[in-house]
């Protein structure tokens, strides 16, 4: 298996641990809005940050998923829970960090889970696909536990859009890399670039109340 | 692996690629009906089509699964979800062929599941499971994520009933054709009886409101 | 593969056999009340009683999961939903009955759940969450397909925090048979001993009304 160059420095390896906490946060918080228990808040925390990345590791075979084998990733995950069921009125309060982490996490997970597909030789379609599932599954399972619809589908703004854009790229940086023979740094550099313009797009998406389009609307002529 | 019989043949890969077409238009016109944006469309036909392949190929351990490998299978239901984005007033008048097409998808895609996990040697109840799972998973994902109640639990119609028997059958033909040693010709012949089957079964329950019996009702006698 | 200390009795299989048959009814009475028909009351009975053990199953990568390939359980889990389809009447009237032996099934999974895993080698950590997925996992997925919150966030008694203590428990108590080579005998009276406590934990929180703090309530001094 490859390396996947995110994972090669510990800069980034910081970076996907606050994207785990910026997660767990979140999950941790919708819990609380139902008044649930501490329990449910740590399950609903550690099921937002990290059950994306479990669905990537069923789909991809490679089993038990990191999200129950990676002491680090679980206690961050749990700890960011006991954290918001002490600060969660602090939290409530920093809504626009918490979308603007929220923007850098969704960049990370993307390219990452990508970046692990294709270390495992998928096809590019696949490893886009498992990049947006480590992306997206997070939260789609803390809404569907929630009984709610799920954000990606019911947002307005884009969300599950950048980070399609952000799989696809990845795919083609990392063929890029291998193609021109940029090595590990050149594909970091690409990879940056490209959670830079998810977490752009996310952010200005929200911030200007930017929309994709929906289904055509027509008369009916019948 | 052994082949599965209805996917050796031209004419029912055709219909195969037709029942997935079908399927991402169902599930992309109920994403429509809620209004989401067109890659919540996408989605949701994505998922529609091919999330019953992809349960069974999980369960089967047959894995990155063919929902996110196969280009040809992928880009249909992409494909049937842009249609249904332009075209959703036409198709929402043609509630019968859409019916019947969905008759006929159920049928392939019990038929089929069944078959593919014969060719991987499971037993024969692990294969009606799987089948099952193949026929009826993609339209309960879509329930769940639309936050409804899976239509299979809600359809008074037969929906589940012929899809089981399709897998039984389905079973029962395989051992048959390898008994009597009936070739993939003969296999074929006997799963495409199976599919008129579970089609008619489907088509004149809700033609004539053929329905399951639910629990016994009982006075309390207490 | 090590064998799994309860289930190398004969005793703890029968335990396991009702386990699971408890667990169907309940999950058939469930279906029952929303006025579901017999084929759906079967498949919310088989889910609620095995969807534990597949999906650790699937987490765990042991594939098929024993779910569908398992004929004595499965049979059993559709055996419960035929029951309950016909004296729903009189379970109903068992409530404490289910409760009592639902808080014996809640211990057993857990625990021969985490046994499992252990079995295949897993770290403690992850043996551990599958024991919980198997706890846990059938009547979440019940809740989904019934459209409800899942009980183990709702239900303010302690049920998901028994099975968690079961599970660590469990883990130790492997590790103390290993250390002090106590053999399958002595693992097996630990077991139970983590069952009885599970147990015990369950009813008193249901009878006492004991329940776990939520999140830290504050004013806010903003």
């Amino acid at each position: 298996m490859d390396q996947v160059a995110l994972e090669s420095n510990a800069v980034f390896m910081g970076i996907e641990y606050l994207a785990i906490f910026i997660c767990g946060l979140s999950g941790g918080l919708a819990a609380i809005r139902k008044h649930y228990d501490l329990f449910s808040i740590l399950v609903i925390a550690w099921v937002t940050a990290l059950g994306g990345g479990i669905t990537r590791d069923v789909l991809l075979g490679d089993l038990p998923p990191v999200g129950i084998t990676d002491k680090g990733f679980v206690l961050t995950a749990l700890f960011s829970g006991i954290i918001v069921a002490v600060a969660h009125p602090e939290i409530e309060h920093l809504k626009w960090s918490m979308i603007v982490t929220d923007a850098l996490s969704l960049g990370l997970f993307a390219v990452n889970g990508t970046a692990k597909a294709l270390a495992f030789h998928t096809s590019g379609m696949t490893a886009a696909f498992l990049g947006m599932f480590t992306a997206l599954a997070g939260g789609t399972i803390r809404d569907i536990l929630l009984n709610e619809v799920p954000s990606i589908l019911r947002d307005k703004h884009l969300y599950a859009v950048p980070s399609c854009v952000a799989c696809v790229l990845t795919v083609f940086a990392y063929r890029a890399s291998v193609h021109w023979n940029l090595g590990l740094n050149g594909e970091m550099v690409l990879d940056v670039a490209i959670v830079i313009l998810v977490f752009v797009l996310r952010v200005i998406s929200v911030k200007f109340n930017v929309t994709f389009p929906g289904a055509m609307e027509r008369h009916h002529m019948h």
